[in-house]
C-alpha cells in the first residue's frame, strides 16, 4: 500500500491550537524523509456534528487542562503561543483564501497559512473576520479586491464543503490530523510516531 | 511550589489500554529523576460520569482510530499488547486488590498490578472477573481466602470510592493522568513533557 513519494495529508481547522502547532513542524519532519505536505484545511464544526462532540475547550474538566496544556506544548516545541481572546472562530473564510491560492501558487498557500495562523496564535488577530483574512493576506502581497472576490466563488466554497466531507469520509474527527500512505495520525502529539512510520515505512 | 522528592502520581483505570502502556514505563522514567510513583487506580466509569464522556472506543469515529492506536503505540514502545475480547471491564475488583495490598506491601502491590494489566492487555484475561484477579494474586503469592475476604471489607472499598472521587476533584478526566509537583500531564503521549518537567523543575 506504500505509495513511495506520495505527500504526506495535513488536516487542520486555523481555529485549533494543536493544528497550530502541529503547522510549525509538519514541513520539515516531512521534507527530512523525501516527503512533501498536501495542506488541508478543513471546518471542525462540521466534523464535530458528525462525532456529537464539541470543541475541547467547551468541555468539562478538560478544558481547563486543555488551556494549560496548548501553552505547555508551545514551550515544549519551543513555539511562540498566545491564547487569542476571541476563541474559537469560524474558520471559513481562512480556509477559502489558502485552497484559492493553491490553485495559483502552493509556496504561496503555505506561506498564507502560516501567517494566518500566525497572525491568530501569537498576534491575537480575529482570523475569524475577513477583513483579518483581507489584511493577512495583503501584507504577503495579494491583493485584497482579488482575495475578496475569490472568498465569494462558488468554486471555492464547494473546495472547502467538499475537501470537509471527504475529510469526515475518511475519518478524520479533530485537528490536526494526518495520514501517510494510508495511515492515520491524530494530534500533534503523534508526530514521534509519524516520524518514525515514515523512517522505516511502517511499524 | 516544587517539592523535591515527592512521588509522580499516577491515576489509572486497569480497563485503560494507554493506562497499561504507561504503567510499564513510569517508573523507569522517574527513577530517572530520582522520583518515586504513587499508583493510583481509579474508576473511569465515576469519572466519565462525572464529565460526561465515553469510553473512546465507544466514541463514533474515535473507536475505530483508537483501536488501531493502542496497537501502534504499544509497538512504538516496544510493548507486547493484544486487544483484549472483552472490553472495557468493571475494575472494583483489581483496584480493591491493588489498594489493599500498598496497605500491606507496595512492592507487592506494585507487582500485582503489573500482573493484572498484563493479564489483561497481553493475556486476554477478564481482570473484570473477580475470581481472574483472585487467580493472578495467588501466581504472586497472595492467598485467595485473604484476597477475597480483603475486598469485601468496606474500608478498601471506601478506599477506593475516595480515591476517584479524590482524583475526580483535582481534575482528573482520563488514563492515565498524572500529577508532578501540582503539574498535570494527561496520557501516554504526555510522558516527554512529563520528563522534561522532572528533567528541569518545570519549563
Amino acid at each position: 500500500m506504500k505509495t513511495a513519494d506520495a505527500p504526506v495529508e495535513f488536516y487542520f481547522d486555523f481555529s485549533s491550537p494543536y493544528g497550530y502547532l502541529a503547522s510549525e513542524l509538519i514541513d520539515d519532519l516531512a521534507a527530512a524523509h523525501g516527503r512533501s505536505v498536501a495542506w488541508r484545511p478543513i471546518l471542525l464544526g462540521a466534523v464535530f456534528k458528525a462525532t456529537g462532540s464539541q470543541p475541547l475547550v467547551h468541555q468539562p474538566m478538560k478544558g481547563a487542562y486543555a488551556l494549560r496544556d496548548f501553552a505547555r506544548s508551545a514551550r515544549f516545541h519551543g513555539l511562540p503561543f498566545a491564547m487569542p481572546a476571541v476563541f474559537p472562530v469560524a474558520t471559513q473564510a481562512a480556509a477559502r483564501a489558502c485552497y484559492w491560492l493553491q490553485g495559483e501558487d502552493d509556496a504561496a498557500a503555505r506561506r498564507l497559512a502560516h501567517a494566518l495562523y500566525r497572525a491568530y496564535f501569537i498576534g491575537g488577530r480575529n482570523i475569524g473576520e475577513t477583513d483579518t483574512v483581507l489584511a493577512v493576506g495583503e501584507e504577503l502581497g495579494v491583493a485584497p479586491a482579488r482575495l475578496e472576490a475569490a472568498l465569494a466563488e462558488p468554486a471555492v466554497k464547494e473546495r472547502l464543503r467538499a475537501e470537509t466531507e471527504s475529510a469526515i469520509a475518511r475519518g478524520v474527527f479533530g485537528s490536526p490530523y494526518f495520514v501517510v500512505d494510508g495511515e492515520p495520525f491524530f494530534g500533534v502529539d503523534r508526530l514521534p510516531q509519524l516520524e518514525k512510520w515514515l523512517k522505516r515505512g511502517g511499524f
